[in-house]
């Protein structure tokens, strides 16, 4: 199995581990998975060709990494103003997806798991504030994908770089700002120490969900039971995992707020509308392109609209009740 | 493995099957269980301490059922105003709730697992709009545990009725309403036909999460890889059974509106800030009754408060910014 980080990347390196652990454990050592970091056995991107090819058994990445060759491949990590996770897991286990998503796979000779959703994504660090629409303009700021065409459209500078060239890029001023992930993720490189306001929600990866690639002949040589099994192993990990997120989330905001003097800010509903505008129309865009990704659009958004009417009233509605000043504990 | 309802529940029941299949398959049927509805072994509140004793080697249930054992097994299923279900199982899987929850059980001679999330509940179904606390007074109404004690102190004539009987006292008057779970749950027992206000969100279980419970020296005496078997079953029939709950929740939510005719209303503000003081009133009652539910408590309370800050700036705020007026699809 190749990765597309580091094999020791906190959460999702560990996450590779376990499932190669556990899948060995199962299967008594009739099945052996050795994880290799990004780099140490194909370059991280490569993955996806090494195992569709069967020079590798498996890949660990996100499903967009591969909308150069196939731009479906989007729906299945997230999409700009799209599913949250917790919803994007119904749509593939119970809405359809997962089946367009072995339709598309297979094509490459692939199938795909679903594996862990990272939380809500924030919209990233700033060196200033941002008020209105204006103020993005000519901005310098990193995010890669379909969010980033939409920051495109707002007349955002918008640059892609890796993680570890984030940082220096922010340090130097070559760019003003960058998203990554989230509080945990985006703590151990150490953002807050150049750009101070952190805004949240983000619009541009509402449910991220990583995914696991296996080489499709490799799978369908399995026995019932060996299938079984990894689908099990998979789906303990997008539960494990999930949750491993939004503990260490928690913990690791409360202390970039307290401890490092970062200050949460949020953009106004007239900057959110024209992001969800935007994000319509570049996910259509990307939609109409050919008849696979627009059958997996279709899919997407027939779901979205009933999960909107669902989470609106009950998780929505729930979180902002929670938030009304009384006291309990 | 007895139940505590009907082993071809939708959902829940057929969850069982699948954990005793498939820990049955992953064994090569070394380990066979063998799954018995509510009553076909021992009543379906008898179930833990049939377990306890060993006279059976599992359950599956909700911990909150073995509040009368002791209190602290609500916070293992959900309390009014509490976690959503996602922020329970970071709890439950990195902050300190199983492990306390493992010394509660132990107490009993059990060893308890996280099984699915049916989702932040509804208010229930009401025969008339309620739109003020006053309109609560008098109110014959079903709801079990420290939920109902809050409507108790309302000035609400709670009544405790099970499943079967809901619908019988909703048709003769008997109660003037009830809640039960949620959209697909609730769609079942027929209460649209007879309560056509349905209020949503519901504050007195936010993230009611199911549970299996295993006798513990039977637990004990297992090997290694049959425990990290079992445990990633577990694991994953919380991922799967979830991502369920919210997929047909969201089409019986369609289906109850526009075919069916029901009105789905929503707390005010000021009725969801009394129930959520009230509700921290009954947990802090409930958590001065002894040393063990109060250090529960204390850790439930605890993360709580971080999971507040999070989920407000994420899940909550892009939630409502995905509700703002723009055209997506």
């Amino acid at each position: 199995m190749a990765l597309t980080w580091p094999a020791n990347t906190p959460g999702l390196g560990l996450a590779a581990q376990r499932v190669a652990k556990r899948i060995e454990m199962f299967t008594e050592g009739k099945i052996k998975i050795k994880v290799y970091g990004a780099g140490e056995l194909v370059p991280a991107f490569e993955s996806f060709n090494a195992a569709s090819a069967g020079d590798i058994e498996m890949y660990q990445g996100a499903e967009y990494y591969w909308q150069g060759h196939h731009k479906a491949f989007n729906f299945f990590t997230t999409v700009p103003f799209g599913l949250t996770g917790s919803e994007h897991y119904a749509w593939i286990n119970f809405g359809g997806g997962q089946e367009l998503w072995d339709e598309l796979s297979a094509q490459f000779n692939l199938k795909g798991f679903a594996n862990a959703w990272t939380g809500v994504q924030m919209g990233g660090w700033f060196r200033k504030e941002i008020n209105k629409l204006d103020d993005l303009k000519g901005l310098k700021f990193r995010m890669p994908g379909i969010g980033g065409e939409v920051l495109r459209r707002l007349g955002v500078a918008v640059v892609n770089l890796p993680a570890a060239e984030i940082f220096p890029a922010l340090q130097s001023g070559t760019i003003d700002g960058s998203e990554w992930v989230g509080p945990w993720n985006d703590t151990m490189f150490g953002f807050y120490k150049i750009a101070k306001y952190y805004y949240a929600a983000g619009f541009h990866e509402p449910g991220t969900v990583g995914s696991f690639g296996i080489n499709k002949k490799t799978w369908d040589g399995l026995t019932d039971t060996e299938r079984e099994m990894i689908t099990t192993v998979m789906q303990a990990e997008g539960q494990w995992q999930t949750s491993e997120f939004r503990a260490r989330d928690l913990a690791a905001l409360n202390k970039l707020v307290d401890e490092h003097g970062v200050q949460l800010r949020s953009f106004t509903n007239e900057m959110y509308r024209e992001f969800g505008r935007l994000s319509g129309e570049v996910v259509r865009d990307m939609a109409s392109q050919d008849p696979l990704t627009k059958r997996v659009y279709e899919s997407y958004a027939g779901f979205r609209k009933g999960a909107i009417s669902l989470s609106k009233i009950q998780e929505g509605k729930y979180l902002r009740a929670r938030e009304l000043p009384f006291k309990w504990a």
